[in-house]
């Protein structure tokens, strides 16, 4: 076995997912992620857990909504489970990304709206989800198989413990500070950032941070002014979408256009009377991630990024009893800052250049 | 796909589980029967059943139990998903039937014993096991892939109906009657059967039958007297064993050798005190399996055969109140009934040379 499974298997017990003695671990397992399922069990087995591994394939899932009448009922049996269980890790690792392309997206959204309470109790226990790396996902980020690897390992192998520190840096600052501005050379916000707080995002429960990799500090702005291009590319609904631009009033988009898949944009801003409002600010700050390969699970997370989500809004970014921005969708958007830019807090330089000043070579 | 692994799908959720509209079935899938899983997705959708899907991989099962200190806990999470289900389907299907070779006896014993109120939960459903042809159970029984799917799919793909009808008119006759008497060129056994009742075991929960493919009636005989030969070789303990023959003497083995192996059979019957004695008597009638492929699972139910088992009874044999034998073990020995044989109930010919009496070519 390549030893990077048997690490990935060990941040994920351990770091992110804090296993301890007695615990009942449900581990959902695909039929690409058999590795890290084997890699995964030893250090459960090593830690004293108890784990119960479900079956997750997309091919079944296709064969059971095709053949049903799309009159679903819950999964009272998975729910009782969820219940019985201290923590869900997700092992995710695709063999074709479109397995469920031709399922009528009308029976899909009816089973999901029938396992709403079987989520919930799913809510209620700490969750881990990560991404074994596939040679569908490779072909999807435009990789050779052996590249892939190389860069899903370099996100997910690093000092967490470390990168929690630096990051708990940036939150400090946003906890404390009232306005964040962040500049580039197509780009200038301000955003009201006084009764916020931030999360630190370190891909482990013990930071409420439930994805590895990670590696974003990310917060609910109150108040969004100025205009921002977003650099990266993305897929936006199945469209390939470049260059987005926005100019944003009150928190609200008010001019919205790209150079690729305008449309994209437009139709998902037009979701609901939430899905034009600031929903989230995030920092990107995983040195191990320098490239784009859309995956938002990744882009978003990538050092000298930012981005900005149209829609929902987190919790646990908001003031006691603050009900933040509502939305059916959350849709981010990412921007280059490793050019000429800066990221002020309270007019403070934070961020220069894509250089923290914290790190080395920071230049204010 | 494969027509038959969709027509075992069928005869799974339909015959054999008894699937209805609501039904909440736990389905164990390994990684080699991926394809039956997506078949049977198909049927449970069809059924309008809720399906919940775990993995059971005897490489992750192996890790787990090597890195383990061997004190286990039981999985409660696990037994709320039993005692929340219906029906618990699992799909056999091994890559490797040596997975597990080199976990140590006293950590599998010691997980065995803390898994008891689990497994407990679990008979409380309705289950039912089956096989998926694989490789390497093509290769134990010593045959080609395709070969040992036709085998498989002949065994199981039957017409189960016509099947149990048959398996009915011997079960009432071994209900109704007081001795059992079978001879072939090496055997001459007679067993007490007065206050017996018998098991129609043809696949499907609704005759408490939890294989498929099955095809035997079977019972728990109170006495038997008389010698027989084993004329089918198999596994016991690892070792092969070839012609083993036993004196029987008031349901109790008081002599015993083999060919082959005679030393598997002495350690079997040294066990524990039940295991010198009979517990069960079954008579294979599954005209799809023709020949021996070292499984028990398929053997047993092989027509023209009958097996005797030393150890431990089946409850539903005895009559209301009569604790059968009681063994740690149940190990089962076939005898051939193809040749020169006989089997009659209380002095009736009931089966000659291999045909029933109600079948075409029976010759008293």
């Amino acid at each position: 076995m390549d030893e990077r499974i048997r690490r990935h298997a060990e941040i994920l017990a351990g770091w992110s997912g804090r296993v301890e003695p007695g615990d009942r671990v449900i581990v959902n397992v695909s039929p690409e992620t058999q590795e890290l399922a084997v890699a995964l069990a030893d250090e459960l087995g090593d830690r004293g857990a108890i784990p119960t591994f479900l079956y997750g394939d997309a091919e079944v899932r296709r064969a059971y909504l095709q053949a049903h009448d799309g009159d679903f009922d819950p999964a009272e049996q998975e729910r009782a489970l969820y219940e019985s269980a201290d923590l869900y890790l997700s092992l995710g690792g695709s063999r074709n990304r479109a397995a469920l392309s031709d399922v009528d997206p009308e029976t899909r959204r009816s089973y999901r709206t029938s396992q709403q309470a079987v989520r919930e109790a799913l809510r209620d226990l700490d969750t881990m989800s990560t991404t074994h790396p596939t040679r569908a996902l490779a072909q999807r980020a435009g990789m050779s198989f052996e590249g892939y690897q190389d860069f899903v390992y370099n996100a997910i192998l690093r000092d967490w413990e470390s990168i929690a520190e630096e990051m708990s840096q940036l939150k400090t600052l946003i906890d404390d500070g009232d306005e964040i501005r962040i500049r580039n050379e197509r780009s200038d916000l301000t955003m009201d950032i006084s009764d916020r707080t931030a999360v630190n995002s370190c891909a482990s429960v013990a930071y409420d941070s439930g994805n590895l990799p990670s590696g974003e500090v990310y917060t609910a702005p109150a108040a969004t002014e100025g205009e921002i291009v977003f650099d990266f590319p993305m897929t936006v609904n199945g469209q390939r979408v470049e260059n987005v631009r926005f100019v944003i009033e009150d928190n609200t988009v008010v001019e919205a256009e790209a150079e690729t898949g305008e449309s994209a944009v437009t139709e998902v801003l037009a979701t609901d009377e939430g899905a034009r409002r600031i929903g989230e600010l995030g920092i990107g700050m995983n040195r191990g991630i320098d490239r784009i390969t859309d995956s938002i699970a990744f882009d978003e997370k990538m050092a000298e990024s930012v981005h900005l989500a149209v829609g929902r809004a987190y919790d646990e970014c908001l003031p006691e009893g603050e009900r933040g921005n509502q939305s059916a969708i959350h849709q981010d958007f990412i921007a280059d800052m490793s050019g000429d830019s800066a990221l002020l807090i309270d007019g403070e330089l934070v961020q220069a250049n894509g250089t923290f000043r914290w790190e080395e070579g920071f230049e204010s």
